[in-house]
C-alpha cells in the first residue's frame, strides 16, 4: 500500500512547486521516511491531493528518478530505489550518516595495534615518518550485509582504545569525545578491483571493484586528527557532491 | 637532474613554514611545473637553498607523499608520482583540467545522435520524459591512452552540434559559446566492472573497474544545462574534495 507523503507545498514561494515537491521526496528519501522497495503515491493521486498539475508532479518524480532515488517500471509503479548509500559532500562518519538514513549499523574490528610504522599516515597527520602510530581496520555493516572496510591511523595519544569501545560506535564520536573535533577533511576518491581479504570480508565475487576514500581529517586549529584509507561496496556506496565554478 | 624549484617562503607569514612549502610544491605538480617522473631537489639541498630546517621540508615533502603526488623510494629518491588525473572539486570539464596540468588532451567522438529517449536524462535536464535528447558520447585521451568515456545528454538545441566541433575541443567551451553557462553541479561518484565495449576504447582487462560520475549541471538562472555519465579508468583518474562539518 502506497504511503500517502507529508507534503507541503508553498504557493505564495518564488521556488518552483516541482522543485518544492522534488526537495521534500528527496529529503524523504534521505531520511529514511520512504525506505527502499516502498510503493510510491502515484502521479495521479499525488496531484490530485496536493492539488498541483500532472506535467508538475511527473518533473519531480523524473528528477528523483534522473537522481537513483526512485525507480519507475512498467506495471509495477514507482518504487524507492535507494539501495545506495550515498554519502553527502559533508564531513560525517559513515556511521552517522547511516543511522541518520534509519539504518542499523554494526561495527567488527577486524585489526587495532599501536606499533603502526606508515609514512603516508603519518605524513598525513605531521608527525616524524617513524612514529609508532595506532592503527585500526573496521568491518563496517548494516542490515543488508558488509559495506565497508575502514582504516584508520591514529596518534600515539588513541593507544589506550580497546576493541569493544570501537565496536560500541563510530569513531567520530570517541574523537569528538576526547575533545579532538575534525572540522574539516581533504578525500580522494577513486576504484580498483577488491582484493582476497576485503572479498572475503565483503562477499564480493572475484573482479568485483571497491570504491575507495582516503580521508585527512582536521580540528578546527588545523591540526590533523586522523588519516583513514577505507574501501566501500560499489554495488552499495556511492558520493554525492556539489561543485562550483570558481 | 632535478630541478631547483622556486619556492618562496614568507617569514612574517602566520602560516607555518612547511605548510607554505607543501602548498607551493602542490601547486607546482598540479599546474604541470612537476611532472611526473621528475626528480625532485633532495630535502638536504631543499633545506640549504630556502634556509629551513631539515624537520620542516620532511614534513612538507611527507605531506605530499601521503596525498599520492610524491613517492619517496629507497635508493632512487623522491619524484613526482601523479600519474592519476586529481579532479578537484570546482566545477571543471575534464578536457580543461587535462590542460591545465600541461596534458594534451584529444577526443574521439563514438555516438552523436539526435533521437535519444531517456527518462533519466530528460527529468535531470527538467524536459518531458519522452523529449528526443541529443545524445553524445565521446572517448577522452592524454599522451598516455584513453582516460575516460563522456556520454552527455543536452536539450534538443543542441541538434547542430558536429562530430568535427566535438573533436577540437571541450563540451564546456561549446556551451558557455552558446551563452549556457555551468556554474553548479550536482555529481554522484561510484564504480562498477567495466563493460566489454568500455574495456575496449579503454584498453582495459577483464575484471578492470571504472570510476563512473553523473553530473547534472546548472547555469546562474538555476536551469539544467546537461545531463552526463561518465566513467574513467580508475587507475588513471580520482576525485578530491574538501569537506566541511555542517
Amino acid at each position: 500500500m502506497p504511503v500517502e507523503l507529508p507534503v507541503v507545498i508553498d504557493r505564495t514561494s518564488p521556488v518552483p512547486l516541482y522543485h518544492q515537491l522534488a526537495e521534500q521526496l528527496t529529503r524523504m528519501v534521505e531520511d529514511g521516511t520512504l525506505k527502499p522497495g516502498d510503493h510510491f503515491e502515484n502521479e495521479l493521486a499525488l496531484a490530485e491531493r496536493l492539488q498541483l498539475s500532472r506535467p508538475t508532479v511527473r518533473r519531480a518524480i523524473s528528477e528523483l528518478v534522473s537522481r537513483g532515488l526512485l525507480i519507475r517500471r512498467r506495471g509495477i509503479g514507482t518504487t524507492v530505489a535507494n539501495q545506495v548509500v550515498h554519502r553527502r559532500d559533508e564531513l560525517t562518519s559513515l556511521y552517522e550518516d547511516l543511522v541518520r538514513s534509519g539504518r542499523t549499523p554494526s561495527t567488527e574490528v577486524l585489526e587495532l595495534r599501536t606499533d603502526a610504522v606508515d609514512e603516508r599516515a603519518a605524513g598525513a597527520l605531521g608527525l616524524a615518518p617513524d612514529t609508532p602510530l595506532v592503527y585500526l581496520e573496521r568491518l563496517r555493516s548494516a542490515e543488508n550485509g558488509p559495506l565497508a572496510i575502514l582504516r584508520n591511523w591514529l596518534p600515539p595519544e588513541y593507544g589506550d582504545l580497546t576493541s569493544e569501545r570501537l565496536a560500541g560506535g563510530g569513531l567520530y564520536a570517541i574523537l569528538r569525545a576526547r575533545g579532538r573535533h575534525p572540522v574539516v577533511a581533504h578525500q580522494t576518491i577513486g576504484a580498483r578491483g577488491a582484493t582476497a581479504r576485503e572479498r572475503r570480508h565483503l562477499g564480493l565475487a572475484k573482479g568485483d571493484p571497491v570504491l575507495t576514500m582516503t580521508r585527512r581529517a582536521y580540528d578546527a586549529a588545523g591540526v590533523a586528527v586522523e588519516f583513514g584509507d577505507h574501501c566501500y561496496r560499489a554495488d552499495q556506496y556511492a558520493f554525492d557532491i556539489t561543485v562550483h565554478e570558481r
